[in-house]
């Protein structure tokens, strides 16, 4: 079943706002068997929104809108709908009520606008909102169903899980588009790509291969649009189960995980706990590894030693290391690593110094330098990486590649630990 | 000048990949006085990127696609790209002695695969890409100019910056699109809207004003299109003036400003410094402080107290509090902004304590139950918020506000040197 998205806004166009609806929209249609052949981004006018419409995909039977939906003035997109719809609007107490309840529980009052807010076009049928005062409006034309909804991701997102993705799985019965992705670390597109080229070559027609490279990471994708999904999904692990042989540990895990809910489901398995000592990355280790739901299972806390003050006083660091080999350095962050373990009482730690710039290089240490080091029950790995110049992106991979020094190391652990049980 | 926006791969419509390059395209484009009438996300297809080129609006002159060049067998684009302009593939030297320099530069050999990246269309102007192997492509046809880069973004970035943006500066010469915006934290849109309802209504044609909302912020934009960029600039200055007026200290800034670049800028010039004390948000305010160059001028570090042993014994605070009160209290947030001012040595604190979910809540202190305190050189403020039930939000609201209050209270402060110098 084919589907489009169409997000309004002009924030969208101007680049103030960056468009992660349709991302959202597109795994969760997928996972549902719906395939989304378009994404259009349009200005907030009716007529950029009713041209959207017009030049629809042959064979597109889904089209979500997002966006100009709020209570202010700039928001045309329900008038618009209600005009191309041939409708009228019409006064729902019950969406009344519910915006009036948001905002009590809120200790606010609703406002005239919001009043306008509970009228929707008759000839729609109302998708309700639990998380805001915009309701969802579901048309449906020529058997091409609509669905406008807020551009707020998490009120969109309210309106897909709770009203009409129940209600599409009610009424439509599709086979789900299969996809399976193996994730890997630290090593190029083009290497990837040479090690399974003979593999690549040999899959079977119907499973479609994509390599996506974002910084310090390729996703491998393996998708079959046709067929049993069963059948699909037997076949794909067979194929996958190679490509892990070929590629190694550079394989971090398969799916939509992340690096931080594989090292969160190894560590829980395993009853580890893992602490922090973050210089360059300022705290990112942190908060990526307590993004997961119970992470407080296995992390305890972290220094975010910014101040050379902080590395001695609160890690322990010898000062006179610093001062003789620089804070970015083997000597430091090997000590900085034992010291947030030492403090925590953790079994694991990962420590980060480096220069993330823009400014702070030197030829001996240029921007772009990283110290990172893993603490664990089996000793200190210390690793040094030469990064590029751009601030945000040395911060991101020197958080990923410390992810990953911690997962290589959990691995290691428990492969010494299945060999002591045989 | 109109332009629009292909972005080609199925990970975009399938939602593997957030499409991040467009927002950043429309901010540049904008710049220099472009204007994005839409941004369209396709199928890496011949067909479907050939169906987008036939598909532009009535007049666009400039087209950027990315996405479909790595090394890879997925990647179409160039060969489309050839057909398309009835091209033929060329080799490029200087293009494979820069991919040689890449590789070596990362200890690395580049393979066969990488030679073909060297070759483009004869019908292309190659558009250096200085991060990359995909080199830039610049097509013209009929007065529109086309411009293929990879999807991988700071690659794209890069084509933009140093070679399409200089070109395009050199050879077209345009009034930019002018956007002044005001940012809000803490109201809701539909108050600002109330709020600001005669000035809206009272602004002048040609000035188009819109609201951005996004957890906990509001972002007030106002557009000109057409006239005089000073005479645009210098009315707008007049209006955000009356409007700063009107909605007092939620304003935190203008422009594309951030919360953690303006708390920055006051540090700085206040020459004061900042601490964290993170439980629930893991490390995130540290992460965001530290996310600005140069904030080591201001931002010491921080203790990620996940554990209620960090707590106690790192930040200092009374076990007896958090058996008594529970971690998620008044009482102990208040220590625990103190403890971190007090071991790091700074003016400032910020800490936070909450069960940002989705388990943990009670019926007493439900999910989503959050206590933020700011200490400072005028003591303490602690404020509890009950935000929602989603993880990932109940983080970064409590992110944000903790922030906020910090903003407030270097606000405060720099009031009262103000009246002290008078």
């Amino acid at each position: 079943m084919q589907a489009e998205i169409i997000t309004i806004g002009d924030e969208i166009l101007i680049g103030q706002t960056v468009d992660t609806n349709s991302a959202w929209l597109g795994q969760r249609l997928n996972e549902v068997g719906v395939d989304v052949a378009q994404v259009r981004s349009v200005r907030d006018t009716p007529e950029a929104i009713v041209g959207a419409l017009n030049a629809l995909h042959e064979g597109t039977e889904l089209v979500f809108l997002t966006g100009g939906l709020g209570p202010t003035k700039d928001d045309l997109t329900k008038h618009t709908l209600n005009d191309y719809f041939g409708g009228e609007l019409e006064y729902h107490p019950e969406i009344y009520d519910h915006i009036v309840e948001l905002f009590r529980s809120r200790g606010r009052e609703p406002n005239a606008m919001n009043r306008g807010q509970a009228e929707i076009p008759n000839v729609s049928i109302p998708m309700h909102n639990p998380y805001g005062t915009a309701s969802g409006m579901l048309f449906e034309r020529n058997g091409i169903h609509y669905l406008s909804m807020p551009g707020v991701p998490y009120e969109m997102k309210g309106i897909m899980k709770e009203s009409f993705l129940p209600w599409f799985m009610e009424n439509f019965k599709i086979d789900p588009i299969v996809h399976k992705t193996i994730l890997t670390a630290g090593v190029p597109e083009s290497e990837l790509a040479a090690t399974l080229e003979d593999w690549e070559n040999n899959l079977p027609a119907g499973l479609s291969l994509a390599y996506l490279p974002s910084a310090g990471m390729v996703k491998l994708r393996l998708t079959a649009r046709k067929g049993n999904p069963d059948e699909n999904t037997a076949m794909m692990e067979e194929r996958f189960a190679e490509a892990r042989e070929l590629l190694g540990d550079c394989v971090y895990g398969e799916g939509v995980s992340t690096l931080e809910e594989v090292i969160g489901k190894m560590m829980t398995e395993m009853g580890v706990t893992v602490s922090t000592a973050e210089s360059c990355t300022g705290g990112s280790i942190g908060s990526m590894l307590t993004s997961i739901p119970g992470s407080s299972a296995y992390f305890l806390g972290g220094i975010i030693a910014y101040a050379n003050d902080v590395k001695v006083k609160t890690l322990g660091v010898n000062e006179a290391d610093i001062l003789m080999h620089g804070a970015v350095s083997e000597q430091v962050i090997t000590q900085m690593a034992r010291g947030a373990a030492k403090r925590m009482k953790s079994d694991y730690a990962i420590a980060t110094s480096g220069i993330a710039g823009p400014d702070g290089g030197t030829d001996e240490k240029p921007v772009g330098t990283v110290w990172i080091a893993v603490h664990g029950p089996s000793g200190t790995k210390a690793e040094k990486f030469q990064f590029g110049h751009n601030r945000s992106r040395n911060i991101r991979r020197s958080v990923l590649m410390g992810m990953d020094m911690l997962r290589k190391e959990l691995l290691k652990a428990q492969r010494e630990r299945a060999k002591a049980e045989i």
